[in-house]
Protein backbone atom coordinates (compact mmCIF):
# COMPACT_ATOMS: atom_id res chain seq x y z
CA UNK A 1 0.00 0.00 0.00
CA UNK A 2 1.52 3.78 -0.89
CA UNK A 3 2.72 5.53 1.85
CA UNK A 4 0.17 8.32 2.12
CA UNK A 5 3.64 10.60 3.43
CA UNK A 6 5.14 10.57 -0.44
CA UNK A 7 3.29 11.78 -3.11
CA UNK A 8 3.93 12.27 -6.91
CA UNK A 9 2.19 14.66 -9.22
CA UNK A 10 4.02 13.56 -13.01
CA UNK A 11 2.66 13.15 -16.38
CA UNK A 12 3.19 10.17 -17.59
CA UNK A 13 5.82 10.42 -20.17
CA UNK A 14 8.44 13.02 -18.80
CA UNK A 15 11.87 12.15 -18.51
CA UNK A 16 12.03 14.81 -15.86
CA UNK A 17 9.48 12.40 -13.74
CA UNK A 18 10.80 9.31 -14.96
CA UNK A 19 14.20 10.17 -12.44
CA UNK A 20 11.89 10.67 -9.76
CA UNK A 21 10.32 7.42 -10.26
CA UNK A 22 13.39 5.59 -10.52
CA UNK A 23 14.93 7.64 -7.36
CA UNK A 24 11.89 6.30 -5.34
CA UNK A 25 12.24 2.97 -6.49
CA UNK A 26 15.96 2.43 -6.24
CA UNK A 27 15.16 3.90 -2.38
CA UNK A 28 12.02 1.39 -2.15
CA UNK A 29 9.51 4.03 -1.29
CA UNK A 30 6.27 3.62 -1.32
CA UNK A 31 3.76 6.80 -2.75
CA UNK A 32 0.92 7.80 -4.23
CA UNK A 33 1.09 8.60 -7.83
CA UNK A 34 -1.41 11.40 -9.42
CA UNK A 35 -1.24 11.71 -13.19
CA UNK A 36 -1.95 14.74 -14.41
CA UNK A 37 -3.31 16.39 -17.36
CA UNK A 38 -0.74 18.90 -19.17
CA UNK A 39 -3.46 20.73 -21.03
CA UNK A 40 -5.76 20.94 -17.42
CA UNK A 41 -2.97 20.94 -14.49
CA UNK A 42 -5.09 20.07 -10.96
CA UNK A 43 -5.41 23.74 -8.59
CA UNK A 44 -3.17 21.34 -6.41
CA UNK A 45 0.27 21.10 -8.72
CA UNK A 46 -0.48 24.68 -9.45
CA UNK A 47 -0.35 25.60 -5.71
CA UNK A 48 2.59 23.50 -5.01
CA UNK A 49 4.63 24.69 -7.88
CA UNK A 50 3.34 28.06 -8.31
CA UNK A 51 6.67 29.39 -9.92
CA UNK A 52 7.05 26.72 -12.96
CA UNK A 53 3.54 24.98 -12.59
CA UNK A 54 5.03 22.34 -14.20
CA UNK A 55 5.35 18.57 -13.34
CA UNK A 56 6.79 16.39 -11.92
CA UNK A 57 6.12 17.30 -8.05
CA UNK A 58 6.87 15.61 -5.09
CA UNK A 59 5.27 15.83 -1.88
CA UNK A 60 6.28 14.65 1.82
CA UNK A 61 4.55 15.25 4.74
CA UNK A 62 2.33 17.77 2.47
CA UNK A 63 5.44 20.07 1.30
CA UNK A 64 6.05 20.30 -2.38
CA UNK A 65 9.85 19.88 -3.90
CA UNK A 66 9.92 21.00 -7.35
CA UNK A 67 12.93 20.33 -10.02
CA UNK A 68 13.50 16.38 -11.17
CA UNK A 69 16.94 17.03 -10.02
CA UNK A 70 16.26 19.32 -6.82
CA UNK A 71 13.72 16.07 -6.01
CA UNK A 72 15.92 13.30 -6.85
CA UNK A 73 18.92 15.09 -4.53
CA UNK A 74 15.78 15.51 -2.04
CA UNK A 75 15.01 11.88 -2.16
CA UNK A 76 18.82 10.65 -1.51
CA UNK A 77 19.43 12.95 1.30
CA UNK A 78 16.32 12.01 3.48
CA UNK A 79 16.33 8.56 3.03
CA UNK A 80 20.29 8.23 2.92
CA UNK A 81 20.83 4.63 4.06
CA UNK A 82 19.72 3.00 0.79
CA UNK A 83 20.92 2.54 -2.59
CA UNK A 84 22.97 6.03 -2.35
CA UNK A 85 22.93 8.43 -5.78
CA UNK A 86 25.11 10.56 -5.52
CA UNK A 87 28.93 9.58 -4.16
CA UNK A 88 30.35 10.53 -0.70
CA UNK A 89 33.52 12.39 -1.77
CA UNK A 90 32.82 16.29 -2.33
CA UNK A 91 34.70 16.18 -5.73
CA UNK A 92 32.92 13.27 -7.03
CA UNK A 93 29.61 14.78 -6.15
CA UNK A 94 30.94 18.07 -8.11
CA UNK A 95 31.26 16.08 -10.95
CA UNK A 96 27.47 14.22 -10.42
CA UNK A 97 26.32 17.64 -10.48
CA UNK A 98 27.91 18.69 -13.52
CA UNK A 99 27.21 16.18 -15.98
CA UNK A 100 23.80 15.95 -14.33
CA UNK A 101 23.28 19.64 -15.70
CA UNK A 102 25.11 18.75 -18.73
CA UNK A 103 22.17 16.85 -18.93
CA UNK A 104 19.47 19.25 -18.78
CA UNK A 105 21.30 22.06 -20.25
CA UNK A 106 22.88 20.38 -23.49
CA UNK A 107 21.71 16.76 -24.09
CA UNK A 108 17.87 17.45 -23.29
CA UNK A 109 17.89 20.50 -25.98
CA UNK A 110 19.36 18.87 -28.32
CA UNK A 111 17.55 15.57 -28.43
CA UNK A 112 14.26 18.06 -27.97
CA UNK A 113 15.10 19.94 -31.83
CA UNK A 114 15.87 16.65 -33.28
CA UNK A 115 12.23 15.81 -32.59
CA UNK A 116 10.57 19.06 -33.28
CA UNK A 117 12.77 19.59 -36.65
CA UNK A 118 13.32 18.59 -40.22
CA UNK A 119 15.14 18.86 -43.17
CA UNK A 120 18.99 20.46 -42.88
CA UNK A 121 17.77 22.07 -39.06
CA UNK A 122 16.96 18.08 -38.11
CA UNK A 123 20.57 17.15 -40.01
CA UNK A 124 22.11 20.17 -37.42
CA UNK A 125 20.90 18.43 -34.61
CA UNK A 126 21.45 15.04 -35.14
CA UNK A 127 25.01 15.79 -35.55
CA UNK A 128 25.13 18.03 -31.70
CA UNK A 129 23.00 14.92 -30.78
CA UNK A 130 26.09 12.84 -31.13
CA UNK A 131 28.96 15.04 -30.36
CA UNK A 132 26.65 15.21 -26.86
CA UNK A 133 26.29 11.31 -26.34
CA UNK A 134 30.12 11.04 -27.22
CA UNK A 135 30.86 13.43 -24.53
CA UNK A 136 28.59 11.47 -21.91
CA UNK A 137 30.71 8.41 -23.40
CA UNK A 138 33.94 9.79 -22.69
CA UNK A 139 32.74 10.13 -19.24
CA UNK A 140 31.27 7.52 -18.87
CA UNK A 141 34.52 5.74 -19.36
CA UNK A 142 35.04 1.69 -18.73
CA UNK A 143 32.48 2.00 -15.74
CA UNK A 144 29.53 -0.31 -16.05
CA UNK A 145 27.15 2.86 -14.55
CA UNK A 146 28.15 6.76 -14.56
CA UNK A 147 27.50 6.06 -10.64
CA UNK A 148 30.18 3.00 -11.01
CA UNK A 149 29.33 -0.78 -10.36
CA UNK A 150 25.24 0.75 -9.61
CA UNK A 151 23.26 3.66 -11.13
CA UNK A 152 24.01 6.83 -9.67
CA UNK A 153 22.90 10.42 -9.98
CA UNK A 154 24.03 10.67 -13.43
CA UNK A 155 22.36 7.69 -14.23
CA UNK A 156 19.13 8.37 -13.23
CA UNK A 157 18.98 12.38 -14.83
CA UNK A 158 20.27 10.74 -18.14
CA UNK A 159 18.41 6.89 -18.73
CA UNK A 160 14.70 8.59 -18.65
CA UNK A 161 15.58 9.98 -22.30
CA UNK A 162 16.62 6.55 -23.64
CA UNK A 163 12.98 6.56 -24.66
CA UNK A 164 12.87 10.22 -26.68
CA UNK A 165 16.63 8.77 -28.30
CA UNK A 166 14.33 5.69 -29.89
CA UNK A 167 11.56 8.26 -30.91
CA UNK A 168 14.79 10.66 -32.49
CA UNK A 169 15.85 7.26 -34.42
CA UNK A 170 12.56 6.68 -35.73
CA UNK A 171 11.69 9.84 -36.71
CA UNK A 172 15.57 11.26 -37.74
CA UNK A 173 16.31 8.07 -39.37
CA UNK A 174 19.65 6.83 -37.74
CA UNK A 175 20.63 3.91 -35.74
CA UNK A 176 22.12 4.70 -32.27
CA UNK A 177 23.46 1.53 -31.86
CA UNK A 178 26.18 2.53 -34.95
CA UNK A 179 26.60 5.45 -34.08
CA UNK A 180 26.70 5.59 -30.12
CA UNK A 181 27.62 2.23 -28.94
CA UNK A 182 29.13 2.11 -25.61
CA UNK A 183 25.72 4.48 -24.82
CA UNK A 184 23.68 1.72 -26.28
CA UNK A 185 25.52 -0.63 -24.18
CA UNK A 186 25.06 1.49 -20.75
CA UNK A 187 21.61 1.87 -21.50
CA UNK A 188 20.35 -1.93 -21.97
CA UNK A 189 22.98 -2.23 -18.87
CA UNK A 190 20.43 0.36 -16.96
CA UNK A 191 17.64 -1.30 -18.27
CA UNK A 192 18.58 -4.90 -16.46
CA UNK A 193 17.98 -2.82 -13.16
CA UNK A 194 14.58 -3.45 -12.11
CA UNK A 195 14.00 0.29 -10.70
CA UNK A 196 14.96 1.51 -13.86
CA UNK A 197 12.90 -1.11 -16.16
CA UNK A 198 9.72 -0.45 -14.09
CA UNK A 199 9.98 3.46 -14.23
CA UNK A 200 10.48 3.87 -18.12
CA UNK A 201 7.30 4.28 -20.08
CA UNK A 202 6.55 1.98 -23.21
CA UNK A 203 9.08 3.67 -25.72
CA UNK A 204 5.91 2.97 -28.14
CA UNK A 205 3.81 5.05 -26.81
CA UNK A 206 6.59 7.80 -26.00
CA UNK A 207 7.07 7.46 -30.19
CA UNK A 208 3.72 8.10 -30.76
CA UNK A 209 3.24 10.81 -28.42
CA UNK A 210 6.12 12.57 -30.38
CA UNK A 211 4.72 11.64 -33.61
CA UNK A 212 1.20 13.36 -32.59
CA UNK A 213 3.14 16.21 -31.60
CA UNK A 214 5.11 16.21 -35.15
CA UNK A 215 1.89 16.46 -37.09
CA UNK A 216 0.40 18.79 -35.04
CA UNK A 217 3.52 20.87 -35.82
CA UNK A 218 3.55 20.35 -39.60
CA UNK A 219 6.61 18.63 -38.77
CA UNK A 220 5.96 15.35 -40.52
CA UNK B 1 49.79 34.95 0.49
CA UNK B 2 47.62 32.72 -2.49
CA UNK B 3 47.36 29.15 -0.82
CA UNK B 4 48.55 27.68 -4.33
CA UNK B 5 46.36 24.69 -4.41
CA UNK B 6 43.65 26.95 -5.06
CA UNK B 7 42.75 28.33 -8.56
CA UNK B 8 40.52 30.03 -9.79
CA UNK B 9 39.62 31.73 -13.90
CA UNK B 10 37.56 34.32 -14.54
CA UNK B 11 36.20 37.07 -15.96
CA UNK B 12 36.36 40.22 -13.68
CA UNK B 13 32.02 41.04 -14.39
CA UNK B 14 30.68 37.82 -14.26
CA UNK B 15 28.37 37.24 -12.05
CA UNK B 16 28.86 33.56 -11.84
CA UNK B 17 32.25 34.17 -10.98
CA UNK B 18 31.46 36.95 -8.68
CA UNK B 19 29.18 33.64 -6.95
CA UNK B 20 32.36 31.98 -6.39
CA UNK B 21 34.23 34.48 -5.06
CA UNK B 22 31.86 34.87 -2.03
CA UNK B 23 31.59 31.92 -1.34
CA UNK B 24 35.90 31.61 -1.20
CA UNK B 25 36.02 34.74 0.74
CA UNK B 26 33.16 33.88 2.89
CA UNK B 27 35.43 30.18 3.70
CA UNK B 28 38.06 32.47 3.93
CA UNK B 29 40.34 30.51 1.24
CA UNK B 30 43.17 31.93 0.03
CA UNK B 31 43.47 31.28 -3.48
CA UNK B 32 45.22 32.28 -6.93
CA UNK B 33 43.23 34.33 -9.41
CA UNK B 34 43.63 34.06 -13.00
CA UNK B 35 41.72 36.98 -14.95
CA UNK B 36 40.37 35.71 -18.63
CA UNK B 37 40.32 37.70 -21.69
CA UNK B 38 36.54 35.99 -22.98
CA UNK B 39 37.99 36.55 -26.59
CA UNK B 40 40.69 34.86 -26.21
CA UNK B 41 40.89 31.94 -23.48
CA UNK B 42 43.65 30.87 -21.95
CA UNK B 43 44.38 26.94 -23.26
CA UNK B 44 44.72 25.59 -19.88
CA UNK B 45 40.83 27.04 -19.63
CA UNK B 46 39.79 25.05 -22.40
CA UNK B 47 41.55 21.73 -21.05
CA UNK B 48 40.18 22.44 -17.26
CA UNK B 49 36.39 22.96 -18.63
CA UNK B 50 36.15 21.38 -22.40
CA UNK B 51 32.57 20.94 -21.96
CA UNK B 52 31.59 24.54 -22.13
CA UNK B 53 34.63 26.90 -22.42
CA UNK B 54 33.63 29.22 -19.81
CA UNK B 55 34.72 30.88 -16.32
CA UNK B 56 34.45 30.36 -13.82
CA UNK B 57 36.33 27.54 -13.67
CA UNK B 58 37.86 26.35 -10.13
CA UNK B 59 41.09 23.88 -9.41
CA UNK B 60 41.47 22.53 -6.56
CA UNK B 61 44.76 20.33 -6.64
CA UNK B 62 45.19 20.56 -9.93
CA UNK B 63 41.41 19.32 -10.45
CA UNK B 64 38.96 21.37 -11.93
CA UNK B 65 35.27 21.94 -11.08
CA UNK B 66 32.69 23.81 -13.65
CA UNK B 67 29.63 25.55 -13.63
CA UNK B 68 29.30 28.26 -10.57
CA UNK B 69 26.30 26.72 -8.92
CA UNK B 70 28.25 23.37 -8.63
CA UNK B 71 31.91 24.86 -7.46
CA UNK B 72 29.31 27.01 -4.84
CA UNK B 73 28.20 23.62 -3.43
CA UNK B 74 31.94 21.92 -3.91
CA UNK B 75 33.23 24.68 -1.55
CA UNK B 76 30.94 24.28 0.63
CA UNK B 77 31.21 20.76 0.98
CA UNK B 78 35.06 20.36 1.23
CA UNK B 79 35.40 23.75 3.71
CA UNK B 80 32.10 22.58 5.69
CA UNK B 81 33.16 24.01 9.22
CA UNK B 82 33.17 27.76 8.64
CA UNK B 83 30.21 29.52 7.44
CA UNK B 84 28.01 26.87 5.87
CA UNK B 85 26.13 27.78 2.89
CA UNK B 86 23.43 25.39 2.54
CA UNK B 87 21.22 24.34 5.62
CA UNK B 88 21.73 21.08 6.97
CA UNK B 89 18.31 19.91 7.23
CA UNK B 90 17.48 18.26 3.55
CA UNK B 91 13.59 20.41 2.88
CA UNK B 92 15.31 23.20 3.36
CA UNK B 93 18.73 22.43 1.35
CA UNK B 94 16.50 21.18 -1.31
CA UNK B 95 14.69 24.69 -1.17
CA UNK B 96 17.94 26.30 -1.52
CA UNK B 97 18.98 24.71 -4.41
CA UNK B 98 15.52 25.62 -6.45
CA UNK B 99 15.72 29.22 -6.05
CA UNK B 100 19.09 29.15 -7.04
CA UNK B 101 18.45 27.25 -9.80
CA UNK B 102 15.07 29.59 -10.16
CA UNK B 103 18.14 32.25 -9.95
CA UNK B 104 20.09 30.14 -13.60
CA UNK B 105 17.01 29.46 -15.40
CA UNK B 106 14.87 32.38 -15.44
CA UNK B 107 16.23 35.60 -13.40
CA UNK B 108 19.15 35.73 -15.50
CA UNK B 109 17.89 34.92 -18.82
CA UNK B 110 15.08 37.92 -18.04
CA UNK B 111 17.78 40.20 -16.66
CA UNK B 112 19.75 39.55 -19.33
CA UNK B 113 17.13 40.18 -21.75
CA UNK B 114 16.76 43.89 -20.16
CA UNK B 115 20.23 44.39 -21.10
CA UNK B 116 20.09 43.58 -24.62
CA UNK B 117 16.39 44.75 -25.65
CA UNK B 118 15.27 47.80 -26.41
CA UNK B 119 11.77 49.66 -27.10
CA UNK B 120 8.73 47.16 -26.61
CA UNK B 121 10.46 44.03 -26.15
CA UNK B 122 12.30 45.72 -23.09
CA UNK B 123 9.51 47.00 -21.63
CA UNK B 124 7.93 43.41 -21.35
CA UNK B 125 10.86 42.20 -19.98
CA UNK B 126 11.39 44.66 -17.46
CA UNK B 127 7.71 43.66 -16.56
CA UNK B 128 8.76 40.01 -15.95
CA UNK B 129 11.91 41.43 -14.26
CA UNK B 130 9.64 42.77 -11.45
CA UNK B 131 7.39 39.69 -11.70
CA UNK B 132 10.77 37.59 -10.59
CA UNK B 133 11.80 39.94 -8.14
CA UNK B 134 8.47 40.06 -6.59
CA UNK B 135 8.91 36.05 -6.53
CA UNK B 136 12.21 36.21 -4.75
CA UNK B 137 10.89 39.03 -2.40
CA UNK B 138 8.01 36.90 -1.68
CA UNK B 139 10.60 33.48 -0.70
CA UNK B 140 12.65 35.98 1.02
CA UNK B 141 9.91 36.73 3.63
CA UNK B 142 10.89 38.58 6.60
CA UNK B 143 14.57 37.07 6.72
CA UNK B 144 17.13 39.53 6.53
CA UNK B 145 18.62 36.88 3.92
CA UNK B 146 17.38 33.88 2.37
CA UNK B 147 19.78 31.64 4.00
CA UNK B 148 18.51 33.39 7.08
CA UNK B 149 20.78 35.49 9.47
CA UNK B 150 23.61 35.02 7.89
CA UNK B 151 23.93 34.96 3.90
CA UNK B 152 23.18 31.37 2.65
CA UNK B 153 23.22 29.87 -1.16
CA UNK B 154 20.66 31.90 -2.78
CA UNK B 155 21.98 34.74 -1.78
CA UNK B 156 25.41 33.98 -3.24
CA UNK B 157 23.33 33.05 -6.34
CA UNK B 158 21.23 36.05 -6.48
CA UNK B 159 23.60 39.14 -4.90
CA UNK B 160 26.02 39.44 -8.08
CA UNK B 161 23.22 40.20 -10.42
CA UNK B 162 22.89 43.03 -8.19
CA UNK B 163 25.83 45.30 -10.32
CA UNK B 164 23.56 44.14 -13.74
CA UNK B 165 20.17 45.36 -12.24
CA UNK B 166 21.73 48.93 -11.68
CA UNK B 167 22.74 48.31 -15.73
CA UNK B 168 19.51 47.48 -16.69
CA UNK B 169 18.06 50.07 -14.06
CA UNK B 170 19.90 52.88 -16.22
CA UNK B 171 19.36 51.84 -19.57
CA UNK B 172 15.75 50.57 -18.77
CA UNK B 173 14.68 53.32 -17.07
CA UNK B 174 13.32 52.30 -13.74
CA UNK B 175 13.95 52.33 -10.41
CA UNK B 176 14.64 49.74 -8.46
CA UNK B 177 14.34 50.91 -4.97
CA UNK B 178 10.62 52.02 -6.27
CA UNK B 179 9.53 48.72 -7.58
CA UNK B 180 11.27 46.32 -5.51
CA UNK B 181 11.77 48.21 -2.13
CA UNK B 182 12.85 44.58 -0.27
CA UNK B 183 15.19 42.97 -2.99
CA UNK B 184 17.10 46.61 -2.64
CA UNK B 185 16.74 46.81 0.95
CA UNK B 186 18.08 43.14 1.14
CA UNK B 187 20.79 43.84 -1.13
CA UNK B 188 21.78 46.81 0.63
CA UNK B 189 22.22 44.00 3.88
CA UNK B 190 24.17 41.46 2.02
CA UNK B 191 26.56 44.66 0.56
CA UNK B 192 27.48 44.99 4.19
CA UNK B 193 28.90 41.96 4.37
CA UNK B 194 32.87 41.84 3.94
CA UNK B 195 32.66 38.75 1.48
CA UNK B 196 30.23 40.60 -0.89
CA UNK B 197 31.22 43.73 -0.40
CA UNK B 198 34.83 42.82 -1.62
CA UNK B 199 34.15 40.62 -4.07
CA UNK B 200 31.29 42.33 -6.60
CA UNK B 201 32.44 44.51 -9.14
CA UNK B 202 32.29 48.04 -9.63
CA UNK B 203 28.70 48.60 -10.55
CA UNK B 204 29.90 51.51 -12.67
CA UNK B 205 32.28 48.90 -14.74
CA UNK B 206 29.78 46.81 -15.30
CA UNK B 207 27.27 49.55 -16.27
CA UNK B 208 29.92 50.91 -18.93
CA UNK B 209 30.79 47.16 -20.00
CA UNK B 210 26.84 46.94 -20.40
CA UNK B 211 26.55 50.55 -22.59
CA UNK B 212 29.87 49.14 -25.02
CA UNK B 213 27.62 45.62 -25.65
CA UNK B 214 24.15 47.80 -26.28
CA UNK B 215 26.48 50.08 -28.86
CA UNK B 216 27.88 46.93 -30.48
CA UNK B 217 24.28 45.77 -31.17
CA UNK B 218 23.18 48.99 -32.42
CA UNK B 219 20.37 49.11 -29.15
CA UNK B 220 21.49 52.76 -28.28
Amino acid sequence: MADPEVVMFNFWASPFGTRVRIALAEKGIKYEYKEEDLKNKSPLVLQMNPVHQKVPVLTHNGKPVCESLVIVEYIDEVWKDKSPLLPSEPYQRAQSRFWADYVDKKFHEVARKVGTSKGEEQETAKKELFDCLKLLEAELGDKPHFGGDNIGFVDVALIPFYDWVYACEKCAHFNIETECPKFTAWAKRCMQNESVANSLPDQHKVYDLVMLTRKKYGLD
